[in-house]
């Protein structure tokens, strides 16, 4: 398995803080590297979610024992508990949590959207009550910019409204061109010179409205741009169609995001889409609840197949978890020990930081549309447990 | 911090599977060697309680990583779940929970006592319905040894009668006498050479009872000694009075283990009158509970006061909780994120190795009576949390 280079990289004044090396393309599928001040990391990239500073369940260096090189965590959460006050006099969030890479957050757009209570969005920005204790918070996009810059990642997320889909196309329309006044707002608030803003693409499953989308970021210039607003019941169809779509309107040279994805095949088809960035919950919510990937398919670990099952997870797999027989993994869902959990979540992680070097790998070598397929066939078998 | 050294140690057929190599004695307190078929051990020793193959939250490598020499799980929950067999065709409890070094279970006769419904305790044995699904069960002596040769620990433990402290002199006369005549028929009933089975001393606060324990167990032969039926609630004075009055009658060059103890005070106390060896669920339990100990006393992480903290739990502690700062760990509990109790138990580990160790210097350096009242003035600070 690769691992990324940690560690402060030397960025002159006139450097952005964040940048896109391109390495090699095949198809759409691109593979490079992302610069940051904390570190180069390769791409495709996924990024475990570290949503209130925390990877569920997974201590630090066991995030950075499954490959990752880039974690993301929640200015949501993060400004609701323990309040951003406190982070930033850590050291910001990478010092807070004790990751000695590069970090991004999420401005809190979709937070608002999938967790808040009692939520009003007006041109002036969204307000809403904690999902924790109901108290009344504003984010608009200047107090969303002041709270990231104080959270300190090394990429911060401008402020989106994020809605449901399906939806009307005129609110999907108004949306999204409210998301891209919003774009303009924070990139006129956000000062930090040594922390990137990236753009988020909106315009639900309209071709014309993602495109109007990014060409308009565009032309506003971020350092990086994210596709939102997908993985929220489109299905997968729809997400690669809609990517297809937007992605040639972004510039070559950034970083492309697609925020939130997900399943191993979605990522596998996204990156053919031509995305470098992801992030999801998936491995660790998955870990939680007994469900393992693998490159020969998923086990749902509580299975009473696996209750003499001594092979490992995954054979090859270098993750503590695969240390273990499946039956003792079982064995620890079924008796409620924390640390079922725990080894599930890290597999997983380690099994979506193996995919995606399995993708650059591919890439790299000219040969991503039958790797792809390969993997894609191998997603759908039954885990090699019989 | 030492390290014990694990992997295989020879033994010819002739070798007890378990013996008691002395090194220094300073006082009645002792340092010296468990060796064991599956590694060497410096004592005195604290055994990491992992019940149910897993030590609640902390994966293996972990668990070694706090210093830790020697594991204990326990018969009672294996038999319950996942079944012997299962950990039998595993190839043992260590090899099951992925441990390379010693192991020791417990009978049963103590989780009889404290988890079991409707017990009834004859002289055959214990018979009783399980805390999980409430099916019959029954442990005699020599089922607890057919259960515990399945699981294969390198140390099992006779199965003893425990009653609830305080009680009648005749009630507490009874079981001791019965536990005796359990200990004639569990080594009866004992096979397995490459596993040592030990006697555990009865009597509750009696002086003469436990002293007839000790000394018929003595006349039965075994290759190490428990002291049992302590910390039922008799206070810690009472405790140590007990030991003062049972270890004189324990062969010297023996193992001496005190069952379920302790508070780090109740070692250092239990250590002073000759103890070897120890388990307790107190760190991961009070770990759990977001307690943490230090030299300095114990930290309560949830008080506000550690919301700004930055320092670690204890200065020159190396685990992992240690590389953040208090306010970290505390938004952890304040959030309800599993990695809270995850790092306060590996801390609480870590200490109570810490704290073992620190009492084999004192007592190989010929300084444990002062070495250990420094020790117990300083559990007794606020956890140098001004």
């Amino acid at each position: 398995m690769w691992r990324p280079r940690r560690g402060p990289v030397s960025l002159t004044p006139d450097d952005p803080p964040v940048r896109f090396e391109g390495l090699a393309t095949c198809g759409e599928a691109r593979a490079g590297t992302l610069v940051t001040p904390h570190g180069r990391v390769p791409t495709p990239l996924f990024m475990p979610v570290a949503t209130a500073a925390t990877v569920k369940g997974v201590d630090i260096d066991r995030v950075a024992g499954t490959g990752a090189g880039m974690v993301l965590a929640n200015a949501y959460h993060l400004h609701l508990r323990p309040g951003e006050e406190i982070v930033g006099e850590s050291g910001g969030v990478a010092r807070f949590m004790g990751w000695e890479g590069p970090t991004l957050t999420d401005s809190g757009g979709f937070q608002v959207f999938s967790l808040a209570k009692q939520v009003k969005v007006t041109e002036e920005g969204a307000f809403f009550r904690s999902h924790i204790d109901g108290r009344a918070i504003a984010f608009t996009p200047e107090i969303s910019m002041r709270i990231q810059e104080r959270i300190g990642a090394d990429v911060a997320m401008q402020l989106d409204h994020v809605i449901a889909l399906p939806a009307e196309r005129d609110d999907v329309a108004d949306a999204m061109r409210r998301s891209l006044r919003w774009a303009e707002r924070c990139r006129a608030a956000h000062t930090r010179p040594d922390q990137a803003l990236f753009g988020i693409v909106q315009g639900g499953l309209e071709p014309d409205l993602r495109a109007e989308s990014a060409a308009r970021l565009r032309e506003i210039g971020f350092p990086g741009y994210a596709v939102g607003g997908l993985s929220v019941g489109e299905g997968p169809e729809a997400m690669v169609s809609t990517l297809r779509v937007t992605v040639p309107h972004l510039p070559e040279d950034k970083p492309r995001y697609l925020m939130g994805v997900g399943q191993p095949a979605d990522i596998v088809a996204a990156v053919g889409a031509g995305i470098d960035m992801f992030d999801c919950v998936l491995p660790t919510r998955c870990g939680r609840n007994s469900l393992v990937y693998t490159f020969a398919g998923a086990l749902r670990l509580r299975n009473a197949r696996y209750a003499s099952d001594q092979r490992p997870l995954e054979a090859g797999c270098p993750c503590p978890a695969c240390r273990h027989g499946r039956g003792y993994l079982r064995h620890l869902f079924l008796a409620g020990e924390m640390l079922g959990p725990v080894l599930a979540s890290i597999h997983n992680l380690t099994f979506y930081q193996r995919l995606v070097a399995r993708l650059r790998e591919a890439v790299v070598g000219g040969r991503f549309g039958p790797e792809s397929r390969a993997i894609l066939a191998g997603l759908q078998g039954a885990g090699g447990g019989d």
